[in-house]
């Protein structure tokens, strides 16, 4: 239908593009890195696989186009500008409140190509280190500004893989409300407090 | 080498069964569970597929019979049994320092198959909850107990995947005495601290 409106090469490439690039989210997600094939790429796409060659040289730079983070920088950033007295509980909610539930679909084709293929993994952290680790460096300085954002990341993707992979009970079916106020407070201090022992 | 020095059905029978164990764990450990297909099971243990399918009867079957945790539950419990009030560090120390290094192909073969079939997911999930978990109970007793040990292990689990499969930085570089004193209090809060609202 499209095709039909527009009309010029460049328009062409544009959708052909965009064509390819839809085709291997749906793959990449549905059987993560290493089971989506090029040429099954091509195939729901409607194209030769040497045209998604031709667009994107190897899986791993098509896996890179595809790539997108669970959510905007923009939102991240609104964040952490807030007051800092509360962020445990405000990152909490964001992840469980919008990134589990509205974007959990990346969330587990990401986690899918990062453990079944390490390219994947290494254009994924490249990612990350690059934009939400970074933001998040830059709006809270300091020597630890870096670890206090993985350390953050890591608990909730764990959170992410016992409650919504595993689904292990009772924390899979723990009331929302009740799991963020329990992890708001190792978030907090992994953000704000001294990061040698602690003393509880 | 072996079937020469035994002999006898049983014998033949046992040995067969280890063998396509040994098979099915190796290629579960390399494919995950979609990837490793029961042919190629009863292929490299040099068995027909049938034979497979005869023993174990399905995939996710034969899955659960190699389903390992990775670590004895005699550890755990000896862990467990010992002083509440340090045992934060103690399994910060248990996960980071065995765990993570002497089973991390274990650690990443559970991940693989779980993230990637939802029947796999579900094998892993009853293993756990009736040994590790139901083990925790047992020693910890309190309405919580369960809800706790499964905070401390998403907790965990979450390292694993930043630190060793995405390899993000700062956090992968991250000397292992500084990160067992970094995780070693959140983990104790989860352990003895009430479960709510934190004052942190």
């Amino acid at each position: 239908m499209n095709s039909a409106r527009r009309s010029g090469r460049r328009a062409g490439r544009t959708e052909t593009r965009a064509r390819i690039l839809k085709s291997a989210r749906k793959l990449f997600a549905r059987r993560g890195f290493d089971g989506a094939s090029l040429r099954a790429v091509a195939g729901n796409a409607g194209v030769d696989p040497a045209l998604v060659v031709h667009f994107f040289g190897s899986k791993a730079e098509l896996f890179a186009a595809t790539l997108t983070l669970p959510f905007e920088l923009s939102e991240l950033e609104l964040l952490l500008r807030g007051e800092r007295a509360t962020m445990g509980r405000r990152i909490a909610e964001f992840y469980l409140q919008r990134i589990f539930h509205e974007r959990a679909d990346t969330v587990l084709s990401l986690l899918r190509s990062s453990v079944t293929n390490p390219d994947a993994a290494a254009t994924l952290r490249r990612t990350i280190e690059s934009t939400a680790v970074a933001l998040f460096e830059q709006v809270f300085r300091g020597a630890d500004a870096k670890l206090r954002a993985e350390l953050v990341a890591s608990h909730m993707i764990g959170v992410f893989l016992a409650r919504y992979i595993l689904r292990i009970e009772p924390l899979a079916s723990l009331d929302e409300e009740r799991l963020i106020e329990i992890v708001a407070p190792a978030l907090q201090r992994y953000l704000t407090a001294p990061l040698k022992r602690g003393r509880r």
